[in-house]
């Protein structure tokens, strides 16, 4: 039939000699280990070439390419212009900078191609195995419930839309049009966007998100939040939701928790707490005591592939309440039934705990890196960065052209050249142009932001290569490059 | 000073010695080349055995454990008792078999840990080549602007963020609770269920998705849709967005896209296609007619790890007004200002075209692969699926004890045993039996669906690894199995 005539055409997408590719395979690893090996020894920051923009301008190919040759355009073309949070000084926004065997895993992870949502395999058993160690790191309670997912950003959606639920279960089928007030929720004005974004997406409305003033620290005022919730409820608002920072992304501030905590009890709110970096040096005993309220929350998300040095992406969140999570997201449906036995039994799926249905296997990068590692050695490395981040403020202290611009509770370092006699606007150029040079010769890698208005130059040290004569080069380039451009009135 | 003291402990992730860690990549690289290769060798599906489950029952391990001996737990626990879409007769759910150069893509995106969010890097480059292919593919305008995205599920909610914006710009800070009436949304009742968590998420609730009936080939009629849009007008309701499914979950129907988007037009309804497999065939000349439509839509997602054959996870959504779309997430703050030079230069961020900041490099495995394979070899594989399809479905008809339950429009297949004289309910049982036992034994994995009541076995051909024979095998083995279940009285 039919079938004799088609059969000798039959293709598939695997190679036709295995061999040839596996050579490729293993020449890609060792160029990729050299690649790692090697990073202190190149710049930090290369701008890509004209050439490598134009090779991605190409149309779409019709015709199948060697894959040898493929991967030399990528050697050629992206390779060499990474966005480089691999290099010991990247100290930009809140990047980790994966290991070699996080590398590993997520290629064993590809080549399985686990989709980690339903049925009874074990990548779903080793994602549980994940989320109950987070819990343990956390202090969560083993009842609670979590879910692995790309960043902090979607971790706190996912939370949110919880909080929503737990604020009124009729959303979920009425929606908020079908609400008399509008729904509100508090945070600090330093809050990660993030978050902000996420109340827009779960149809809140940032107008709704209420940002309490920071104190000197940048920490919330919490009596000013009571206050608010107080006049909100009396203006006729719903107030539902507390959003804790622990570490905030501008100087890595912590809110007081605990008092948060109080709040959210007292006026029956969700607590959910953005530790996407902060939550980490919960692992130290002596850190735990800045963290405190952290266990109190009803919900948590924290990021893997920030401050757990996990490569991108892997984050989490975790919730308190796993009744009131499943009912948030799940929704029956027969096509994804599940059965008494086979490949469709299982335990229950990740799709009934958040947004996403097929989902990689991220849990193999993270369950390997904490089996390898053990909390032992993240301490050793978290330490180190917070020490690093005292280093450099005592180096920025100590210099009398270099102006320290906040408080440094956690790895967060935000300083900026002042040479005497310029106003604002001026050092905020005179800063930046000096950041971007620091970029343009490769040197080193901080980021950038405005703290009253005065543009500081930030240095966020979660880089598990970073040393501390890596700080002391920062630190005399800037003045060196301040120098240049001061005097060659730029 | 303090340097001094610190100095000498200092540690990395990185390995002490990197060519044992490397040693080991490469018999990780090797093991999981053998592993693809044989897949046909092994049963489909393996249950997780008690000792697996076991050992992902464990403390936070608190010291290192020797890389070597983590790779050997995951041989041991893991490997074995993968979801195994990379088998040839794994046709469960819609779940596409990766590739070898796909994993290898993926060590390389997580080796160099790319962050492809903002800064002026490669990868965001290679990123937009592949949202501009995808424009291509999908017949959408150059000036249309897209992101890359875990699954169609997140692609869903991102489009529906947009389409929710072009409805009401107010909405993004005032809250959906500012508005008069209702919004509604329009979609068959076939419409995957991550339609209506993404509906349930931005908090226009499910009671407000109008599940419109579908014909007997399980597309959407269109006439009803045109009554209950103007019938929620006349209520007071806000119609603002119709989905149209470019293969359904159950059956792979398309609907009269071309209908849609009229509908659209006449009511200034933003137009959505859920094409997370369906839209595929678009690559196809003589299969582009059925979609016709497609290439109107105001926005449409679509998964790259689905038929494409990407490794987990790869999706995309594309939204033919960028501004809009920018519109719908952006939100300017000081700490990712983009600057003239230097790192922090650059194309603008995805982050103001979705809900994250930090992304992986998912680009970097789609860009490889389409480089490789050319659209001429994913045509030859999407119309070998196409093909497998109507064979399966011919030697369902030509069984008489097998009864095809739906049209075969796309790549899904749903049949059933059906021996004379047996009630719905028993019917039911009998299949659910078969399927579990095909499992078991490790034969194939189809999954079911329920059709009008009944259980179908359902067969979804997203797999460039099965031969025309695997579906004979199919249909014998269920015969087979079919006998013994009746035989048994199970
Ligand atoms: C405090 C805080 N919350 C949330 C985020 C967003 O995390 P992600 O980029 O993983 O989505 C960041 C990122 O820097 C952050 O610093
Ligand atoms: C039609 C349709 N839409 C959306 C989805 C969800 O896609 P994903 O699992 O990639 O999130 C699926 C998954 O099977 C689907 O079949």
């Amino acid at each position: 039939m039919k079938k004799e005539a088609v059969i000798t055409e039959e293709r598939t997408l695997d190679p036709q000699y295995w061999s040839a590719l596996n050579e490729l395979g293993h020449r890609m690893l060792d160029d990729l280990f050299y690649y790692l090996e090697t990073s202190r020894q190149r710049p930090v920051y290369t701008k890509p070439t004209a050439a490598a923009i134009d090779s991605m301008q190409q149309p779409v190919p019709e015709m199948p390419q060697d894959a040898v040759s493929v991967y030399e355009d990528f050697l050629k073309h992206v390779l060499p212009y990474n966005t480089n949070n691999i290099h010991p000084r990247f100290w930009a926004w809140v990047q980790g900078g994966g290991t070699p065997l996080g590398m590993l895993a997520d290629m064993l992870a590809s080549g399985m191609n686990a989709n980690v949502s339903i049925g009874d395999s074990m990548p779903m058993h080793v994602e549980k195995q994940v989320l109950d160690w987070s819990k343990q790191i956390m202090g969560f309670p083993e009842t609670a419930s979590g879910l692995l997912i790309s960043g902090a950003s979607l971790a706190n959606i996912t939370a949110l839309v919880v909080a929503r639920h737990h604020a009124d279960r009729n959303i979920k089928t009425k929606g908020l049009q079908s609400l008399p007030g509008p729904l509100t929720i508090y945070g600090s004005s330093e809050t990660h966007n993030c978050v902000m974004k996420g109340v827009e997406v779960i149809g809140i409305g940032s107008d709704n998100f209420r940002k309490v003033p920071v104190d000197e620290n940048y920490r919330i005022r919490t009596d000013v939040l009571q206050r608010m919730i107080v006049e909100d409820i009396a203006a006729g608002c719903r107030p539902f939701c507390i959003v804790g920072n622990a570490g905030t992304v501008n100087t890595g501030a912590i809110d007081a928790l605990d008092e948060l905590a109080a709040i959210a009890k007292e006026h029956n709110l969700w607590l959910h707490v953005d530790g996407a970096f902060g939550a980490i040096p919960n692992l130290l005993p002596e850190f735990a005591s800045r963290l405190k309220g952290l266990e109190l929350a009803n919900s948590l998300s924290f990021d893997f592939h920030k401050w757990m040095y996990v490569n991108y992406e892997a984050a989490c969140v975790l919730v308190r309440d796993p009744e009131l999570h499943r009912e948030a997201f799940a929704y029956a449906v027969s096509y994804l039934m599940v059965h008494d036995r086979g490949l469709s039994a299982g335990p229950d799926g990740y799709n009934n705990y958040g947004m996403e249905l097929s989902r990689g296997f991220k849990a193999l990068k993270v369950w390997m890196s904490l089996k390898q590692y053990g909390l032992e050695t993240y301490r050793t490395l978290i330490r180190q960065n917070l020490q690093q981040a005292q280093y450099l403020a005592e180096l920025v202290q100590n210099d009398p052209l270099l102006e320290l611009m906040a408080p440094v509770p956690l790895n967060i370092v935000c300083f900026r050249y002042n040479p005497a006699n310029m106003l604002t606007g001026e050092l905020n150029n005179l800063n930046r142009e000096i950041l971007m040079r620091l970029h343009e010769k490769g040197i080193a890698a901080p980021s950038y932001t405005l703290l009253n208005g005065q543009y500081c130059i930030r240095v966020a040290i979660t880089n598990h290569r970073s040393q501390f004569n890596d700080f002391e080069l920062l630190v005399n380039e800037i003045a060196a490059i301040g120098k240049e451009v001061v005097s060659s009135k730029w």
